[in-house]
């Protein structure tokens, strides 16, 4: 198993390299306009691009489960797109100054760029998709969209609400990131021509790994530095939201320390992100919060153990690694 | 044909009373969710809930070519799905802060509830459509919401561009408005079985009757009263938005007429909507875009000329001359 993030880049690389940069090239395809503004606009975003997750998910887990197909790049590029959609739209929702070391769409153009330009990623996701020959992934990613926005929803209706339980927490991430990583890997195993109960597995597999991979960022958010990490940090605690660690903080921590976090979570002062770092450093709950990650990545694992060996296979185990290790 | 408003909606009723009810109610069965506070936000965008313009193009084009089916009543309800997505974005874009006489989502919870619960909508406009057997209509639908992103982002691209030409402004409403109405009338149309030179005659009476009704808009968004229309007016020149009376007044007034709109819409002053309205009241720019709105809606007429004598027929009829005659 590959022992570096750089290592498991180059693991993908091999296995599913030539179908990422088809993915890549049939994003560009898909969102090509005749009006040169929305082209610049589409340009700009495109710059933005992350990690490819996502389309990773859909094409590792075909080849673990069977053969790609041609469905198995359409999928991947609309993954992608939706997942690009709501990194556009949350630029509205977080007043974020920065993503990815570049100005966000919203700085640049005003919120309504930012509206418009996340309204034509998620049309051309559902448009490409539509291309298909069946209503069955257009369903799944619809369904999919849905869950994603109650999630949201549901965040938002939480925000500054200091006794988030973690049963609602976990309800939050699984609709606004989990269920996205589930569909790409059951989208990827169904196109594979698996079983259904290789399908239901893979679903799994995904659902866990993406439950993690948001525990991960939220940990992130807490911990990491601008420089590093190239996005804003400390934007959750800015914007009322209730992560683990703090969940698990207020739940645990003595008393006159719960005192003090609810009082800097209420009171927004300029140091406000600093002092919480510092309050919640020292205590267990990030420590809290990363087993409960790890517990996730190993249900992850635990869901694909039962697959055929095959390097795809290797990578996913990887990758549940990777989302818990990482500090990007 | 029917003379007034109120003798068009009795017509209306007449002809798919029973359907717009079952239209109603798939909206909200489709749109239900399991968590209490997106139901909240869901029955609060209900209230706001309007003319029905689009479905009722569904059902009515449906009838006219043929048989309703099931399918209509999916379309009918999606195409209402996907406008009141665009409302709801538009409170973003537009800042407006009344719509049909009520509190806007954004007025009342911000921004962000505004952006998500357009994706909610637009999220189910899909999923409901994806129930369909085939990827016709969600192709379609696709393809639609593809150009109504590009209209609004080339109408933010000329925002305050007080030299837009009048093809450019034409170019804007066909997209932002007009094909939605096309997609309406052609898929209206297909469903119910037309022949495939239906389908076109079809989906240009959509296309005119569009590019009339958003011109009408646009007339009443300077002339109406914000008590009599029920939504703000002069946001378009708040916006920076050139309309058509707009556009043919800086063509053709007199040259130190025209340089007064220019600095009034250049110049932010508080009663700066009156006094260009008071400037464009006198000239005969509301009259020439209204005569443009009255070509397009002959135009629409002259596409059904062709279809048998039906009470649906006859419907569509007045409804041509319904969207530039009203003043709701």
């Amino acid at each position: 198993m590959p022992d570096s993030s750089a290592d498991l880049l180059a693991a993908v690389a091999d296995c599913i390299g030539p179908e990422l940069a088809e993915v890549e090239k049939l994003f560009h395809l898909e969102l090509a306009s005749g009006f040169k503004c929305v082209d610049a606009l589409v340009r700009h975003v495109s710059r933005f691009r992350g990690k490819m997750l996502r389309p990773m998910l859909v094409l590792l887990t075909g080849k673990a489960c069977g053969k790609l197909t041609p469905s198995h790049i359409t999928i991947a590029t609309v993954v992608e797109m939706v997942h690009m959609a709501t990194l556009v739209h949350d630029d509205v929702l977080d007043e974020a100054e920065l993503r990815r070391k570049g100005a966000t769409i919203n700085h640049l153009r005003g919120n309504e760029s930012a509206v418009l330009l996340g309204d034509y990623l998620i049309s051309h996701s559902y448009h490409l998709c539509s291309s298909l020959d069946s209503q069955m992934a257009s369903r799944a990613i619809a369904r999919t969209t849905n869950q994603v926005c109650e999630g949201e929803l549901l965040q938002i209706d939480n925000r500054n609400n200091l006794d988030l339980d973690e049963k609602t927490y976990t309800q939050i991430i699984t609709h606004k990131t989990a269920v996205l990583c589930a569909a790409c890997c059951q989208l990827g195993a169904t196109l594979a021509g698996a079983s259904a109960d290789t399908i239901s597995r893979m679903e799994r597999f995904g659902l866990s790994l993406g439950i993690a991979f948001q525990i991960q960022d939220d940990i992130l958010d807490i911990l990491g530095h601008t420089s590093q990490v190239g996005k804003t940090l400390g934007i959750d605690i800015e914007k009322g939201k209730m992560t683990l660690p703090m969940i698990h903080f207020m739940k645990t921590a003595p008393r006159e320390h719960r005192e003090l976090l609810r009082s800097l979570l209420t009171i927004h002062e300029p140091d406000q992100v600093e002092k919480i770092r510092n309050l919640i450093l020292p205590s267990d709950s990030i420590d809290y919060a990363r087993n409960q990650a790890r517990q996730y990545t190993q249900q992850a694992r635990r869901s694909i153990a039962g697959l055929p060996d095959s390097p795809a296979k290797d990578v996913l185990d990887a990758m549940a690694d990777f989302v818990i290790c990482r500090t990007i």
